[in-house]
């Protein structure tokens, strides 16, 4: 028997009965669904619908039920379709007749979404708070790696030398936007759906506001059809998820390269790398991977929503069942990546040897170009100089740095003795000093506001 | 301790291995992989590596643990980090040293890819005798109902007059399309790759012919690299999948949409139904509901795989450890969508009357074009002048085939007495009795091609 | 010749050239890409790289050729491989070798995301307005409709009554969040890259606050490799984008529906429809179509940008040159989405005889319910009686309100005289007076608040 | 004046017209237009609606149309909709009333998709012709780098030594399956819809087998409702065109590290790299970087046709005009991708000395298992023997093939004089020499065989 088929002749058929179950995944609500019921329940109180005693009844059954699901003390029933059904069948077998009362003037539509978004904020806030832990780890790199000078990479072709500190600072900027995200969704999220009913609004004078207070709701929705149609708020928390994810995997795709034999930059501590079943000498960054990998399934989830809810008319489909999966799936596995990058970021060493041997005189090509602009030559004039040097020093197999002056000046007489100023990493570094750049000040200056930031943060959106 | 771990000096750490630790989903393959490792085995006895005594106690040791796996008695262990090593686990702890010999010439990379390509053309097969049957009771359907003339919509407004068994073959049709997009995947996925070793083939001169002879695969891989790096057989599959649930999705919603009080064409079963949580009178589609949303999660796999893949180096990396839940996941949920589909039309009640009240006279207008271009008009012309007329029967209200013979003759004087023969729906669904049209013979031809392809299904592609 | 061959020895293959060239996209931000250089210029200055006279000079020729572009008097040459290059070919063709210093101290990797940015912002301000266009039209109806009655649908099963002026007013509350999310990704956006140089910041002390306060930056980005790195905010762009296209896909999905005959409940005017080449009686809703269509390409774009950035290292690679092509194309399609759905929704007749003739007593089934709560009894009880008496009047083929009060006793005997009060559409929708509700009053203090909304808003967001 | 507003009574809006106007895509349609049209004709004639004289004139006509649009000498005008509705219009103008007759039974939506077939045939066709000469050009390369051995990576970690060639060829064994899909789509897509009418079939009994047989169409379309809904063949094509994408990312990806300084395995040729605006030195694979991020627009082009299907009623809705622009982008994306990458392979110098100079001794860990194995040690302790004697290597910074024999009888006594034979890249690539092997005779089958497919190559699907 089910709590709707009043009006049926014939049963469910027990495969549908199955297709329609969603007490697998949608379990992990029950904490949600008892606080909302015990919400309604006061809720009800308020308007007379229970007295005070029958309140205090009821509300005490919900919360046994909610400690025996903890204690692993439930069983459900092949009947229980989802975890609002099922807790209201618990109800009625704990509490009797009165637990009957408790769906007056509500629906499983109201219900589920405020569920939902009770859920979506706490899973919100968990992200934040992890992502805030591998900023402060990439703050800590960026503090014990500050003398550390590595090739910066455009295309994966060296570029200018930067401050390895300043590559981990770029990862505390970008968080920040993500935390940024999480934060605007959790906002989205944050809007009190009970009372909406099925679609029109609840047929009982409840309190909305007071509801709202109990369950920190800052927000009471305007509009019930809206409310219980509306999967905005989840799809904009997978798309803030799929963001750091794909954030996350460019950093992963990095070190996993930094991490070849090749590169030698970095090497990954045993604790976060495998072995191979097959090639003894196999040591694998697996842990970097993964967290590459798994922005796939971030996007696909995403999509998954996305798809589902186009061209849904309103107000309730049964579609939005599906609602759930992508955002329990996204965020635990969001969750796992964050977590193990931040562990891989504290544990990793970094090869400052071979980093060191790894520097190519050519990186400096700019500052010699940019030595001729301040000689007064224009820059694309400079540039074509620097141009034709390179290609003579690749041609001859010569370090930009030991071309003597004499040829240098075969290709501008503008060079002079002074040129070999140029001649330092540190040089070239601390010469991009502007906001921003990667000279020894301005990272300081960064890891210090960085410093300022984390310290404030409450590490809770709501 | 793990199987590859010699070379390391401290363990993974547990965060490590639980992320890492792909058991819980890959424990599906269990089957696949005992088949393997015994052809391996028998493989290995062919080169030397095992005497026959040998290979006949690991064999039989190997299929002993499906039996107690198959009888839920098998424990995994936290280092099991997947049933590849779970098995070898427990293959060593029953057979003894002997057992340390199976993994001889093999890697985990061929291994894995066997296991997939195994147990991916079961579920191709299965989703194929599934979507057999669902044709079945398309073609069902289509016998029953040939008497019912509904009306053909474009943009959701009436079209022209057709009959519902056209509509059901439609389904057959385009499902014949569907179960050869999954036979293809199938023949990419036949393709045995164990011998391919980690990335280089085996170091052992084993036969593979033999090996995929006893595992069933028609072609032994080529290239050994290929096989270990590419997943393109399982993104072809998910693609498959995806386009039969878009394709499902479609007639989903025009049920849907039937089953309205305002359309009233159909009436699910209630066996295929649900009520409402707060409103006694609902009975909703709610099978039609999920089949249709379900196609967003197959999208959703589709892209978590595609994503994952792109931009992915050579060779083996363990971002494809995210290659199989998706599929897993697509498969059962497909083949719910297509079970659940097959069993609401046949259960469906078609309600005739509903349908013949709700067929509009404006569904005969392109007959009367074409009525007067065989008078002699150009076919521009007479749309026009119908188009004209119809406007007309707007504006008074009148329906089309109720104007007067005088007043179709200001339109135009090619009207003559005999325009009234095409009044009739029967006559309008008759002349369409081209190739594939909706007339009586056109669909019965239909409904007979249908029977001779489902009579010669094997139902098993492989 | 390129602006940065000095170091080859062979020029580009002219396939390459092509695929390379991004010009026939880019060119849509030149307006960006001139003032950018002219805020560069006049930062060059700043530092002495310019003098005031070489600067004024250089603007001069910058603005001569934004104009020249606008009337149509620029054309660009096969080496033009993009819009910042073409802009600087120009500059020093007509002002001579000091535009060769334009490009001092910055970068195209700089230039390309600071037009971009700016482009971005432009973009986001002009679709938050046509939403509140949009919203406009929403109050608009919900004024004009007020006195409209509907079946509320869930499952597109008739389910409560409620104002059509709700269903509008649905619309304005979700397009707030819409919006609010376009005003986050523009948040995200509105941050000052001039400066960072190709990635290690510029080796130049440019006034970086000068420079944003020049462009109507908001901030100056904190570190120089994120920022040529980067491209969440386009991501979060996009996915705003695409919530907001989905959204109207569900509306365009009713009123598609309710514009069919069988519902019959709108209609749309001629001016947003199209006929048929063949069948002259055809009215069909194919802006409506075009708008839910169109949500495909949407979450299209979105995945095209989230795949590309997947696994991308830093900094900049050219597989970043693909992240423009999506911005503009969802830019303008969602615009003309936005825009038509205005005209659509203004031009809409209602067909409240269709409407009225419509509605089904079954609606009333949840106030009998509360009705008999109100008396007494538990809700899952109720419900169990309404259901059943639902059961009776569908079997009997009568309607809910016509069973006469000794049967309704049969069902419960607390139903009374006082029943018949539940029979009336209006008492039923005002019966929901919650906030939020389907009430008159609920519904008319939404449009309140609504009406107050759109006259503060300032209609920019930056 | 539309074709089809005979019963509209106020004209489109402008917005709504270029809303709805798919001519500036479509018209590349306009050859397979025409052809269908004179197809259609051609049928009509033989069903006495045109004369021999009138088909003639038509035919002629429609030639000259199509022969004008080729030299630039068609104007279209405003209410030109979409290049069918553009060409009869032009045919009206020249032929007269006589062009009036031939929409005569044919509708748009069997107009549209017979073009869209057409052209989807041949793009497909096209796209496997540029597939081929890439196998080719990965033949080229097997053949001339049959000597170069290169470390094989997993994890971009050195595995075990291959050939080059060996990595080439398994570009050629995937490429098979590509081509074998796209072979596949384009069966999916060689089917005739002429005929189907708007949805109940032509109302004139044309001969659907001579229009097939005409247009070069094996099949005729067994059903109209299918015939103008379906456009699973499209999403199939974009499927296809998504996996060659990824397949080809990958390796790109694989060629773009192997073009960095820390690698230095390939240097690209001058003509398929750029430089950069601001660092002289740079020489960037940008070509391959193209090729890798355009795989990102090939799945965005799959998801949004997907996205536009899902749920989308039969039979034909304008959201189905979605589906042409994701199929050109494609297809001229994937097209440039294709050849672009065949020049770069063909052009790419391989750096055999850095090759050499990096090849690790660990690669050959596995030969000194399977060698212990040989002597008797089961694999799994020989794996654990040699991956402790890595350690040792690791931690003693000792080359493993330098470890004198009296210390490598610490680890195992099975070792012996003859351990030293392994100590040859040659010895470890030909001891792999299973079939798909990296083994020289291994790898010169795979070339043979891959000479004697492409020697059989029609490089024609239909």
């Amino acid at each position: 028997m089910k709590m709707w088929d009043g009006r049926f002749t014939k049963p469910s058929d027990a495969l549908m009965e199955s297709f329609n179950n969603s007490l697998p995944f949608d379990k992990a609500l029950i904490e949600e669904d008892i606080a909302g019921s015990v919400a309604w329940a006061n809720a009800l109180e308020r308007v007379g619908v229970f007295t005070p005693g029958e309140r205090d009844h009821v509300v005490g059954w919900l919360k046994s039920i909610l400690n025996d699901y903890n204690d692993g003390r439930i069983e459900f029933v092949p009947s229980d379709e989802d975890i609002h059904m099922a807790v209201e069948r618990l109800l009625v077998e704990r509490a009797g007749a009165v637990g009957e009362k408790l769906h007056t003037g509500r629906s499983r539509n109201d219900q589920v979404v405020t569920d939902t978004r009770l859920h979506t904020k706490k899973i919100l806030t968990d992200i934040a708070v992890s992502l805030t832990e591998l900023q402060r780890a990439a703050v800590e790199r960026a503090k014990s790696d500050l003398h550390v000078i590595i090739p910066g990479f455009t295309h994966l072709q060296q570029a200018q030398p930067v401050l390895l500190s300043h590559y981990w600072m770029s990862m505390f900027a970008v968080l920040e936007r993500e935390k940024s995200r999480a934060a605007h969704a959790a906002e989205s999220t944050d809007i009190l759906p009970l009372g909406s009913g099925a679609i029109a609004g609840s047929g009982f004078p409840v309190d909305r506001d007071a509801i709202a207070a109990e369950l920190g709701f800052s927000r009471v929705s305007a509009n019930s059809m809206d409310m219980v149609a509306s999967r905005d708020f989840l799809l904009e928390t997978l798309a803030a998820f799929a963001s750091a994810g794909i954030c996350l995997s460019r950093y992963a795709e990095d070190l996993i390269v930094w991490s070849s034999k090749e590169f030698g930059f970095v090497e990954l501590d045993d604790a976060w790398s495998t072995g191979s079943s097959m090639m003894p000498q196999k040591k694998n960054p697996d842990s970097l991977e993964l967290i590459r990998g798994k922005s796939g399934r971030l996007i696909g989830n995403y999509v998954r929503l996305a798809t589902t809810l186009k061209g849904l008319g309103l107000t309730y489909f049964k579609d939005l069942q599906e609602d759930k999966e992508p955002l329990f799936d996204s965020a635990r596995n969001l969750q796992m990546v964050i977590k193990v990058f931040t562990h891989v970021l504290l544990t990793l060493k970094v090869r400052e040897d071979r980093i060191r041997q790894d520097l190519d005189p050519f990186l400096l090509a700019t500052d010699m170009a940019d030595y001729l602009v301040r000689k007064g030559m224009p820059f694309r004039q400079a540039h074509r100089v620097i141009g034709r040097l390179v290609g003579y020093c690749v041609e001859a197999d010569a370090p930009l740095t030991e071309v003597p002056l004499a040829k240098l000046r075969e290709f501008s007489e503008m060079f002079g003795d002074d040129v070999t100023k140029l001649y330092s990493w540190e040089q070239a570094v601390n010469s991009r000093a502007v906001k921003g750049g990667t000279g020894r000040e301005s990272v300081i200056a960064q890891i210090e506001a960085a410093e300022r930031i984390l310290a404030s943060e409450v590490g809770q959106y709501v």
